[in-house]
């Protein structure tokens, strides 16, 4: 546990426990001189009875994908007033393209830094942001069209081969074929240059199956505190990227925390802010407050931006004939600007004016799915099939620009319906990424909807989404608590895995079959180690009246089956 | 709730509290006089304002396929002592085929009865057990192939048609279809005469997916007080059947208690009791001692059994290449019964007198999946499909003597291997219903197993399997308490109905669209209501600082999609 008693609002304890018997671990590049951090579990031996005597026999250690950063290594000193290491900054700058400004560019930036009343608010140590230097392309779709290997694409070829190296597992991700995947549009590694604390990631359908976290506080409930710790907590358990979705006082600030402490990359969705800004009133937003709080959020660090520019003028009549209308917030609000101005959305506009911002800081575009469904019902309907053929529009002017894109998908779908919307997406979207929120298979479950849209998302996964958003509890009945998050976190990453098996994704079934073996060997610890959430298994195995023995309470010693099958071998022989 | 103070065993609570805002409503029969027990949800008016004015429209109330039996309809006195009324006995009594029996036939039971230290914990209105009269053929495929519509047929024609009537949706569900599906072996009638106060329900994949849910107490936990409690807990929240797989002390007794107060249909494994009886020495176990476990449990009412038959001597070796061996407690049992002897099991040698047992007594063979795969490494392998090919043969043999049965299925398999284990299960075992235990889509998460196994649960579902087996989050690491039993109902609620509406099952929509017309037009406890656990729904909902309006607290006031939506069609207009 991390305890900083300096700094007032940031009191609260941030949870830096490592996991059991797990070691962090850096693979070294062979490109690039860089450290590719990874989670080790270290097993124990498997015990046999041979003629009466004890035979050990070694099982491998098993290296798990792992999104927590330095929080869990406790050779590295971590200050939340500073941030974490800034891992990219090197490579960055050794680029020689971008520079650091002489001050921050957005208004709004500086009239925040200069509004006394939130120094108790605010990050201290905060960096002057870095840009493209004029007529310099850096973006990593630029280097991969280029040829170029970067450092973070060896980072991510690494990253995704865990356990292959060393058992032998061949697989198709080298850094060259990264490299060709993101040139070619169909990954997108998520890296604004002012988020070099971020560790890089890659979000496409041939690689690992990632997941999204979103937190953020709303105008009724949560703190900056709370927050930064809800951060670290989701990439904890495994969160890839993390959405900071506040609509509350005090954006801007938050964020700074979130990301200046954040090991993954961060998305927003820039209109909530910009809405902050004109009080809520949706007919006052206009591309000067947007612009700038694009530059605003570039300079600070957001890696990613959802940006609502699929909503037409001329499509938002067909969301009238729903059963529950308009459920995207962002699709909501420009679909009013639209309809209060009869005018074509400033986003979609000035789409290549916000490519052309986006460019310099490397900032990726999650193009919003405004029209997805909110319900069974609407499903695959006309609204939400005519933004999509919009959205496969924009990802091309997107990448003329060597902006990364991807594509945001549903939201409420029956699963026999789930495949067109994947089908469709790839042709309609040129093959950019998509990511989608599960999608919810039913709507009668509310407190249980993680369930009903890991259903959903593990489905679409299989099928070729690249990154699921997860879905908590707490889905339309209020703000996810910790435990929410955590659970939210679990249930994706059962989606997200699921899919890898389903997949054949290189090396997805070493940590099932080394659990599995545990399981069959009660080896127990081993077996909760190994799992995603080894303080739940452990809780719940303590729950039960069990002895240390070969069973558990499921079925007390005489009905255990594998203690049988065991006994089967023995008569066998 | 309902409160038992003379009974020492009964004290406890049981739950009688009917759902907000429902009402237990009964449907008559055409054919028979015979009333459908289901749930009605009232709902209130959706109100606009029109011109400053409100406008209320009416909403169609709900109805909603109801498991919970009497327990939830407080004019129906309930005495645990006396268990729930005969539905069926009249049915069964007036068709003119069974006989009540002077004395139980099973040795077993007569010295259980005589056991004068058991008197305490023993249910004390035991009635005499019914059998067919010498020479009768009394089961529902019997009548089914004569072309008799039975009231248990009429029953669940009724009972899977919630809404259809009153809104005109079409359904090819009828008391005729329903017949030719149990004639043909598609579909499946758990009803023994000796448990008349089971409401009757249907198994097949033309129909409303069920689910099945698991209590018990194993050696080491639980007494037969908690048991009943589970039993009623699992019905009122959504199980369509029960297993009661007790390992522990007192199964005769226990499972008296359970069965006469169980308002759906009861399944058990009698090898598990044949087991105690041996004190768990598998190679002491006998045809003589099975045979007296099957009559015993078919005169106390159980409406189906699981019987390992298809382990086969010549195939028990193949489990040897497994990661995880047998993991099915029956199948290792049977086994290691083979191994041990050298010889064909009791089970398959003896499965035709076994099914003129069953016959006698309308119980249903669930042919257990004894090789079933216990790890993603084993599945679709050599032992599980070898084993699959026998049920098919026995599945053809039980109806030959109008034995209603169907098919176990797996465990553990990955998504891209589901659709193999039906498409066999298909072809090989003749179309008869698929019963399977999820399948779990991955090994490593335990403490979330519900969830890996609702994702595999719900595609194997849509693909035709009749019903599944629920998983709780204590799977492979204790036995689950009453709060997982409720879990787990309500996730497994959630991959049938999931299924159901990929089906295109009648009326399954409506719902969908009646919840998410209430979260649209934010009559909040109309959502709640609709919901699978309005509880949960509403606890979640009310730990937000949420103000009674048209918001909560995941978004707030401003942010809120619906809301917006809703001044949309005010801009539109």
């Amino acid at each position: 546990m991390y305890n900083n008693a300096r700094f007032p609002i940031m009191k609260s304890e941030i949870t830096r426990t490592p996991f059991p018997n797990s070691e962090k671990i850096y693979v070294e590049g062979v490109i690039h001189p860089i450290k590719v951090a990874m989670r080790k579990v270290k097993l124990t031996d498997t015990v046999k009875m041979v003629n009466g005597e004890r035979v050990f026999h070694k099982n491998d250690d098993v290296v798990i994908y792992d999104t927590s950063g330095p929080f869990t290594d406790l050779s590295v000193q971590i200050d939340l007033q500073k941030g974490l290491p800034r891992l990219r900054e090197s490579w960055i700058k050794e680029r020689g393209d971008v520079e650091q400004l002489s001050d921050i560019s957005s208004e709004y930036g500086r009239m925040r830094r200069a509004d006394k009343s939130l120094d108790a608010l605010r990050f201290e140590h905060i960096a002057l942001p870095y840009r493209a230097k004029a007529g310099k392309q850096i973006s990593q779709m630029y280097y991969a069209k280029q040829g170029v290997i970067t450092p973070e694409m060896e980072y991510v070829a690494i990253r995704e081969n865990q356990n292959n190296a060393e058992l032998g597992i061949e697989s198709h991700i080298t850094p060259e074929f990264v490299r060709r995947e993101v040139a070619e549009g169909r990954a997108v590694i998520p890296a604004n240059i002012n988020h070099p604390e971020a560790e890089p990631m890659i979000i496409g359908k041939n690689f690992l199956v990632k997941i999204n976290t979103n937190i953020g506080n709303s105008a009724t409930s949560s703190g900056i505190e709370e927050e930064v710790e809800k951060a670290v907590w989701s990439c904890r358990w495994g969160g890839d990227t993390l959405m900071d979705l506040s609509t509350g006082a005090n954006i801007h600030e938050t964020r700074e925390w979130i990301i200046r402490n954040c090991p993954v990359p961060v998305g927003t969705v820039p209109i909530y802010q910009a809405l902050e800004k004109v009080d809520g009133k949706v007919e006052d937003l206009t591309w000067e407050i947007y612009k700038d709080t694009l530059i605003e959020q570039c300079e600070q660090g957001v890696d990613y931006f959802t940006i609502h520019a699929g909503i037409r003028l001329h499509n938002v009549h067909l969301s009238q004939k729903r059963l529950t209308g308009i459920v995207s917030r962002g699709g909501s609000i420009m679909s009013k600007w639209c309809l209060v101005h009869n005018q074509e959305s400033f986003l979609y506009d000035h789409f290549d004016d916000i490519c052309e911002i986006l460019a310099q800081y490397d900032v990726a575009i999650s193009l919003g799915d405004g029209l997805r469904p909110g319900s069974i019902h609407d499903a695959n309907d006309e609204a939400q099939f005519a933004e999509l053929d919009t959205l496969g529009e924009l990802v091309q002017r997107a990448w003329k620009y060597n902006v990364q894109a991807f594509i945001e998908g549903p939201g409420h779908v029956p699963m026999h319906k789930i495949k067109e919307n994947m089908e469709r997406q790839i042709s309609a979207c040129h093959e950019a990424p998509f990511y989608t929120l599960g999608p919810l298979t039913t709507d009668i479950a509310p407190g249980y909807d993680h369930i009903t849209s890991a259903i959903g998302g593990a489905q679409i996964a299989w099928l070729g989404t690249a990154m699921l958003c997860y879905v908590t509890p707490k889905e339309h009945l209020g703000l996810p608590d910790k435990e929410d998050v955590r659970v939210g976190v679990i249930t994706y990453k059962i989606a997200a895995h699921a899919a890898d098996l389903a997949k054949g994704h290189p090396g997805a079934q070493v940590r099932d079959n080394a659990l599995s073996k545990a399981r069959y060997d009660f080896r127990w610890k081993d077996q909760f180690n190994l799992s995603l959430d080894p303080e739940r298994a452990l809780e719940y195995f303590k729950q039960g009246a069990h002895e240390d023995g070969e069973y558990c309470t499921m079925c007390g010693p005489n009905f255990c089956a594998m203690r049988l099958s065991h006994d089967l071998n023995a008569c066998a022989k």
